[in-house]
């Protein structure tokens, strides 16, 4: 049986979403995982806001009760964290007890992105605490991987768009390796 | 049989984190329902951050399986979206097919937040899409929601740490009202 992988991530937000899923998938391919993109190129986009955004919705949540796994692009998206939509995929993930995997392209910790971020858009609040466990997001978002998050291994951020995390978690995912996610 | 809900939230970052939490369980119980707010005084934080932070993952996700709905704090946090955490337990719930419930205190909307952001910290690439369906946040997280997501209905936005928005959600959910979630 082929291994369904859900590529959840900021990359149907790219210029090139299209080129990317298609890229994507075909790396999967390449390691024997039907990857699934959530991106429709048929979406009808002049469909009113509040039926085109619930279609998607649907469409997505299709997708992920399709897959048997998630492989999550978690590289910072407008903030210190990872892609909103793509954290609540995850979650999503996690909840049906699903194997996840994830990479970020970003070397630099969680910390130091969200101090940087305090620098430019200031904190509500005075005190309010920076997560500094050194780790490349929130906890729950390391937690919730199965193998490690996968990240640049000589500590240098790749691209933004750069797919080369992607293919390393792809084969340290096809090289097996057991989970140590905390139950 | 009393509702048990995850109170999810960057409150446990907040200088008063212990006092916000107590705050909210006693809203809840007003409301006839046992809150359940991640928050742990008697953590030892003396803990190597390895050892902790898995402790804090592992204690979080035995309180989200002991619980019925989550109640998610989505005020953005640190960037146009809600916090890391929260929407990984919100992704959590809606996998685990529990009712998911949520507020913000912001009354700008998603795609302005967004634009604010770029402004302040350049995107990557240019051309990077903006996700505008004149939603609260990414179009995951408003549709994750049983009941609507919970907004200032003045449209004026509350102070971070204000709970007039979660008490307004407690009033709702309290009230009844079907789902409209797209399935």
């Amino acid at each position: 049986m082929t291994l369904t992988a859900y590529l959840a991530g900021p990359d149907v937000f790219l210029p090139g979403a299209a080129g990317m899923a298609a890229r994507k998938t075909a790396l999967c391919a390449a390691y024997g995982i039907k990857g699934v993109a959530p991106f429709n190129p048929d979406l009808d986009m002049s469909q009113p806001p509040e039926i085109l955004w619930r279609r998607i919705f649907a469409d997505d949540m299709a997708m992920m009760r399709s897959c048997d796994i998630i492989i999550a692009n978690l590289t910072p998206f407008r903030g210190p964290s990872a892609d909103a939509g793509t954290l609540v995929e995850l979650g999503w993930f996690l909840g049906a007890g699903k194997p996840c995997w994830g990479y970020s392209n970003s070397a630099v910790p969680f910390a130091a992105r969200s101090r940087a971020q305090i620098a430019a858009q200031p904190d509500p609040l005075p005190g309010i605490q920076v997560e500094d466990f050194g780790l490349a997001d929130n906890l729950m978002v390391e937690g919730a991987m199965d193998g490690s998050l996968v990240l640049p291994p000589d500590g240098i951020s790749r691209p933004f768009e750069s797919l080369e995390m992607f293919e390393l978690c792809l084969r340290r995912l096809t090289a097996g390796g057991g989970s140590h996610r905390p139950q």
